[in-house]
């Protein structure tokens, strides 16, 4: 199990940038090019096939043990009016999570996916980070580890989802800090707010990174000081996945802005990562852009959870039973072009 | 069992447009308001939900019978060397499919949806339409009447899908004759062809829309002059769907363009049909913005066989679990906005 010690040892192994197996993912290419179709008439089920491949180290990648994890925490900014919800939804989502009746619930096991659920601390909100770090440096350590303790190395894939009131604001601060803009550039109506929330919502983003943005120059300082608990842990869960070469399937807004801080400070620290759609929520598709990463679906979902995640990971079901069950045009006598 | 006894009989059937049941689609939609997440936060999974239960009279409708027809037809065009592969492929791509190891083998069976192949006289190809009809009244009869034949009024979902060497050629002639403009703007790569094969498709179109054009004056006509017969078969199988309440999900270029000649004569004639991906095929794209379909997927995948649409079928059993599954705020103790 992945442990980061103290902070600069999460930073060093974001830049450690694992690499895929080249030769099963060359193996996978051979395979595909075998298989009774034109070639790359399966389009991006080809892709996913070989990133796969090369991630999973197997020229026949497979996903018997798939699994999403809901991260879930309470931000204190959310007393600041930015959301639709009050903040105890967001235990009241978890216990729903428990007894099976979200969105999650039943998009994890159409997908055929386990789901776990990590409450962090709910009955601590992190601290107003318009006013003060969301977060000691403990308690961001705390909860980087909280994540990388959910990602078993036997994992055939990772669908990081999130539950958490609020967190769409914290979610857009991190995204100016990692790659600038203003509040306005990144915050949408995230649940549904607009009018009085939403100028609340951007007023506070404004005004922590009018506060923090010059302290924030890497990322474990970025999360700590404009994160939460659960997008913490999910940047755990993607610097763990890659350090046991497990790929990673991104949710959301929120889900995929914690690993912004990350890429700002390696690029590649998402090569393991698919984007698993594109939300509507606006800052999502810029921050995909600026991530480099070609969203799987666009369904105008937003309600993170790692739901549209969970419903990617039937794409990638898809993949890797097209690239797993073809017949070669040798094994099926059709002649090739 | 739908037989359609001539063609007028045939046009008849589409301008019949039966409506959806306004009660279910009502219900269900009182349901989704009531589920766990924000409203509408599940963006499109929540309008597939709705349509289904419009189309299946169900306010929780199902996804247990769903199934995948492949039709399949050889063309006398071929001969003139549009397609990159030789007409040989269709009759073994349709042993492929029997014995298991197609592409949509693979694909159907991830998706849970059962597959039926069809082949339509595969050693009798349709005439060359560059020089006289693609088929006989008669003929073109029988195959619309079997492609109605394999749609089974107790189905959930049904997703038809092609195989025809040379068939991308002809899909761009109904095009072209059911939204007007000319060869170059729906011929496409097809399976991959280029230079002198690509000028041959362009040159073939050219020519059959000189020949039919004045003549293709209703759906039946077209689908004669410049179908084939699994292209007829699969306009067969949507007018037949629509009669029993048969919510249908197209493929892609070749697919689509089978209904073409159908929503040129009567656009509404679509409504219980979603598109399950746009394929890479450019005449795809301007072809759903004809008939306003959006499609669920954009996956560069350009095969046919049903396979996007199998994929997608995939989004729609996500959308009924989350449908079915789902607690409601008074169920699971959560506050709603």
């Amino acid at each position: 199990m992945t442990v980061f010690t103290s902070p600069a040892d999460f930073v060093a192994a974001i830049e450690a940038l694992r690499s895929p197996d080249a030769d099963s993912r060359a193996a996978a290419a051979r395979r595909q090019a075998e298989l009774t179709k034109p070639p790359g008439s399966l389009g991006r089920l080809e892709e996913i096939a070989l990133f796969m491949a090369g991630w999973q180290g197997r020229a026949r990648p497979r996903l018997d043990h798939g699994s999403v994890v809901v991260f879930a925490g309470n931000h204190g900014v959310a007393a600041r009016g930015v959301s639709a919800f009050p903040a105890e939804v967001t235990a009241q989502m978890v216990a729903n999570f428990r007894s099976g009746g979200a969105a999650i619930n039943a998009l994890a096991a159409a997908a055929g996916l386990a789901l776990g659920v990590v409450a962090l601390d709910l009955d601590r909100p992190t601290a107003d980070f318009t006013t003060m770090p969301a977060m000691g440096v403990d308690d961001c350590l705390a909860a980087i580890n909280a994540g990388a303790a959910a990602v078993s190395p036997d994992l055939d894939l990772l669908v990081p989802g999130e539950m958490g009131i609020a967190n769409s604001t914290a979610a857009a601060a991190l995204c100016a800090a990692s790659f600038g803009g203003t509040a306005r550039d990144w915050v949408g109506p995230g649940t549904g707010v607009d009018g009085k929330a939403l100028a609340a919502k951007i007023t506070a983003v404004d005004a922590a990174l009018l506060r923090h943005r010059a302290a924030a120059t890497d990322p474990f300082e970025m999360l700590r000081r404009l994160g939460g608990r659960e997008i913490a842990a999910i940047a755990g869960a993607v610097v763990a996945a890659r350090l046991h070469g497990v790929p990673v399937l991104l949710d959301g807004f929120i889900g995929t802005a914690a690993v912004a801080p990350l890429a700002a400070h390696r690029p590649g620290i998402v090569d393991h990562c698919l984007a698993g759609h594109v939300s509507a929520e606006p800052g999502h598709v810029r921050l995909l852009a600026r991530l480099g990463l070609v969203p799987l679906l666009s369904l105008d979902m937003r309600l993170g959870e790692a739901s549209g995640g969970a419903v990617a990971a039937m794409l990638v079901r898809a993949a890797l039973a097209a690239h797993d069950d073809m017949a070669t045009f040798a094994e099926a006598g059709v002649a090739s072009a």
